[in-house]
């Protein structure tokens, strides 16, 4: 199979998630792949987790020579994205000193990321129905990605 | 791309595995895929993990209504079978009440899993490179997952 | 330096250790050495753990090629002789179904080890003042490795 | 064997370290005893804790007196210098409130250190193959001497 042929199948994939109620594992590999591709392109090695609408992973893979910290803060991410409703680098600014909701980064087992890379998926009718979460990048590659991988599972 | 081709695309990959010095992601969905597409036949809603040498993660993969417990118990299966360089069914035996190591499965903050369905993967040296986790089914279906994943792993 | 010479200078710090009141870094490092070259005649490759008299851990060193899950074996080993003052192979009996303390395995957040390969280290005074935690080998293995520790502390 | 003839042995050990592929025992120990050298000489009684390539421990050894609380911070330290591939010295600034990557210090079971006193291990063709962690004196001393630790590593 051929690089075209296999964005082919991608993009098959991809375009039944916005129909979908929930994740399923190859909406979450062929998304993983395409952002996968992004990172390549961008020089990242980047670890890609995608959960589903319980919070629950579907899959985490992990780039060759990524940082090993990623895999948690990747897991995290798409966690957080699920349980709060709400892309990470949104948190940002809600979770510093003085901000409303400061403190809530120590509330859930060390579960909440709040820095950028995780972002809920959402299907047609705007339900999330799972989350992709990035990491392996500085904050802003990860961010993109994340958000990239929001706009082509989106897209569908 | 269909059935056949994409058969190919995995042993290809497979055939890279024997000579490898650690697990590579390449290599890693290679495997959870031909052990999914197992597990599919005989019934089974199987989550596949997959480590390097190191124990890391590289990959989880969870098949579409699979138990949520099997995450943790798939990950750990395949930490297990690194870390202690055993098929994780050898430490049943092992770590039962009255045997020689019973208790191991207390030691490690609770990361050390004492049933079958964890394989280390050797390559053409017997240097153990990584380690596959499933779960999902019995215990007997498990063993035979993982044991069918290490094979076609060391055949390459 | 030649084999002779490292020997005397490891016979030196272990005559000083039956007169010590607590574990020193030099006391853990010749008795970790003894252990080491006892476990390569032997054919184990051991993560050895010293503790002071007060359970925290003085030193740690993990032969090349240990497994992964025998750092905390081996630490917790050493932690258990020390907080329940007896050589941990004396609590597998203790510890089954049935017996006295069955469910102690459960009640420190993991950290107490059941079978052999821990010892407690005491001085001429019989006062525990550390502990030593051997696992890689069997669990025969690692029992013989911590009591030949015990041996080569106590004798000095 | 006089202090000379030890400096020796550490030097030949070193003097490995610079091809190596992956951390060994051996060369943990010269690291170490190297830097605990350093440390004595300003008054620092420090934990130096070393891992390898995957992140686990390979060595950790206390100086009499250390804090107890250094052990972990200095496993710690060793483990976020190879799980985000760069000195914790450098996380301070990018950890802080309104930085980037505020927040990750909470993201991995407590295993990120945020302060200086942990550094990366490369050999020769620049591959992290370990890393060195620091703890017992301030910030600017364990900084100090995990770059001693650093530069004598690499030196080779």
């Amino acid at each position: 199979m051929n690089e075209k042929e296999l964005a082919a199948v991608i993009d098959a994939v991809i375009r039944e998630m916005a129909d979908a109620s929930d994740m399923t594992l190859d909406m979450a590999l062929a998304l993983a792949e395409a952002v996968r591709r992004k990172a390549s392109e961008i020089g990242v090695k980047a670890v890609v987790a995608v959960s589903n609408r319980g919070g629950n992973p579907v899959l985490v893979q992990c780039m060759d020579d990524s940082y090993i910290a990623s895999y948690d803060i990747a897991l995290n991410k798409a966690y957080t994205s699920v349980a709060l409703k709400m892309p990470t680098c949104q948190l940002s600014g809600l979770a510093g000193p003085g901000s409303s909701l400061y403190g809530i980064q120590f509330t859930n087992q060390g579960r909440i990321v709040i820095f950028g890379g995780g972002e809920p998926l959402c299907n047609r009718e705007g339900k999330i129905i799972g989350a992709i979460g990035v990491s392996g990048g500085s904050e802003s590659e990860d961010t993109a990605l994340a958000a990239y991988g929001k706009e082509i599972f989106e897209k569908g």
